[in-house]
């Protein structure tokens, strides 16, 4: 009987670990809330591969660890392999695999329900209603219907969220370097970014971060921008020049903003700061503000997302065992 | 030139009545942002018509007052026409016109996004952001694509609300007593509400109050739905006892609850409470709960909505004080 051990299983991963289990009384399964370090390797003594997700380092002496187990193959629940010792990892003859897509609806719901709340004014309304003033006028909103949106890069997120924008009926134009052929054929596609930002009520990034998009988002693009647009930024934070939109914001050349990246999140974001000193004024000014709206790179967090990170990592780690091709492979090299 | 006077006018309808005048050089138009009373009939001195909105009460002494002017072709900015003295209208000869649809979009709309902020936990998740709990875990969204939606009333507002959810990729059924042609060939209704309880997700409210559906949402129907349901009501606040839904929210039997009417909203929405004593206790208590949204019977309040509003208002008017049929004409007896 194969033997899969799974490590820093968290209580909302939980239910989905024992439904793949239950789908599969042919393997041992079994886990721990601890993240895997040199230390606690030893919990996946007798396990033919184990499943992981964490931030910490996979460093050579947890590697090793696993090894001196007999434990080669590894299948993350993430995507993100920068924290591997590659070279380590080769030496040792490891598999890897990881899950690069968790959900893209996770995110492009979370960017067109931001969005619809900018339009709507929600966080000043409900303010005011958190506080007794249950007056509606003058917290007038938008109707998502009656936008432009526009939409930058439509990969599997940016084509989900034009199918949402369109469902509330709103017009939708997009721009990408690669067309897709059947958005293009429906003639979605504006010629340039110009032309976007000129149409667009609304400006949603779907886009990975480049060199050559660092800060594509600036004084100038925003000048050319419609008043009274809404910037949506649930892709990567250095697309953004957050200064300008700080200035956009001001000036009331911008509606709002939405955010769920931020260019300095790193170390920032997935914290707790309650009761103590905030270490980002220009993120705490922004957190702040009735027409901005903030979330710590949530989007992606979903219950179905969460059960695709723990089903796909054990259906992955369970072919690495078997000896199959698994569906999402890492090279180690 | 035909003269129109239009009274109370706020400072958000303002552009749609310069927009209505610039399309039609031919009417003088003019207005306040005073309420119409018998003292200040006077302002709308050689008019046509007039163009009205308030809660204040149409009496006779007001009617009299306008048509002592020679006006008495009135055209209200709103639906209701409970607050017209009509036995005197009636005597006087007044002409009256409503505008009985603003944009069922605003509501469906509105609707739809709460639905998916209480799915997606913001109003947790956005108190834990405000005060610098930037984790993430564990406050996890449920995707709106994972759930089916039932809609009960299938009219312009429900059928709007489902078109967005399904945008979102929802399952999406649906309950009438009148069915929509179209929607049965499409196969969305169920044969009973009970059937609805028993499938849904997530239940939305879009028929109005009759005697026959008071308190329709009660023990015994929330019994009926799923465990973590959640429930949508901007249609009507007699549709739903409130208390039942307050065991269904204590017992966690209720996911979540977006409420936009209330069973007591009388006297106490669309007021400002802040800083005095708030007049009711269960709807404190329910706006202060992290899984119910609360707000003041504002669904309706947008942009495209003051448009129609006023624009339809003016052109009501208009055909009136031309003789001609107007589009939405109110029975006056």
């Amino acid at each position: 009987m194969s033997k899969i051990f799974a490590f820093s299983i968290r209580k909302d991963e939980e239910p989905y670990l024992k439904e793949w289990a239950t789908a599969h009384p042919e393997v041992d399964v079994d886990y721990t809330d601890q993240l895997l370090t040199p230390e606690t390797a030893k919990l996946a003594r007798g396990a033919d591969g184990v499943v992981v997700y964490q931030q910490l380092d996979y460093t050579p002496e947890t590697l090793q660890a696993l090894a001196d187990l007999g434990i080669t193959k590894m299948s993350l629940r993430n995507v993100g392999v920068d924290n591997i010792d590659m070279d380590k990892a080769k030496e040792l003859g490891f598999e890897i695999t990881n899950v690069p897509v968790y959900s893209p609806n996770a995110i492009a719901e979370h960017a067109a329900i931001q969005t619809a709340r900018i339009l709507r004014q929600t966080k000043r309304l409900d303010a005011k209603i958190a506080h007794g003033d249950l007056r509606w006028a003058p917290t007038i909103g938008r109707e998502v219907r009656d936008q432009t949106v526009g939409v930058i890069g439509t990969g599997h997120i940016g084509r989900v969220y034009m199918q949402i924008m369109e469902g509330f009926g709103a017009k939708v134009i997009a721009y990408d370097v690669y067309k897709n052929p059947e958005l293009d054929k429906k003639g979605y596609y504006v010629d340039s970014l110009d032309e976007l930002y000129k149409q667009a009520d609304v400006i949603s990034l779907h886009v990975p971060a480049m060199d050559s998009n660092y800060h594509m988002i600036n004084d100038e693009t925003i000048a050319e921008m419609k008043d009274n647009a809404v910037l949506v930024n649930v892709s990567r934070g250095p697309l953004v020049d957050t200064a300008a939109v700080v200035r956009a914001l001001d000036s009331g050349k911008l509606f709002g903003f939405v955010m769920d990246t931020y260019e300095n999140e790193v170390g920032i974001f997935n914290e707790d700061w309650t009761g103590k000193d905030f270490p980002d004024k220009v993120l705490k000014d922004l957190i702040d503000r009735p027409n901005v709206l903030v979330t710590p790179h949530t989007a992606f967090y979903t219950t179905h997302a969460v059960r695709n990170m723990v089903v796909k990592a054990f259906d992955n780690n369970l072919a690495l065992v078997e000896g199959q091709t698994p569906e999402t492979p890492v090279e180690v090299k």
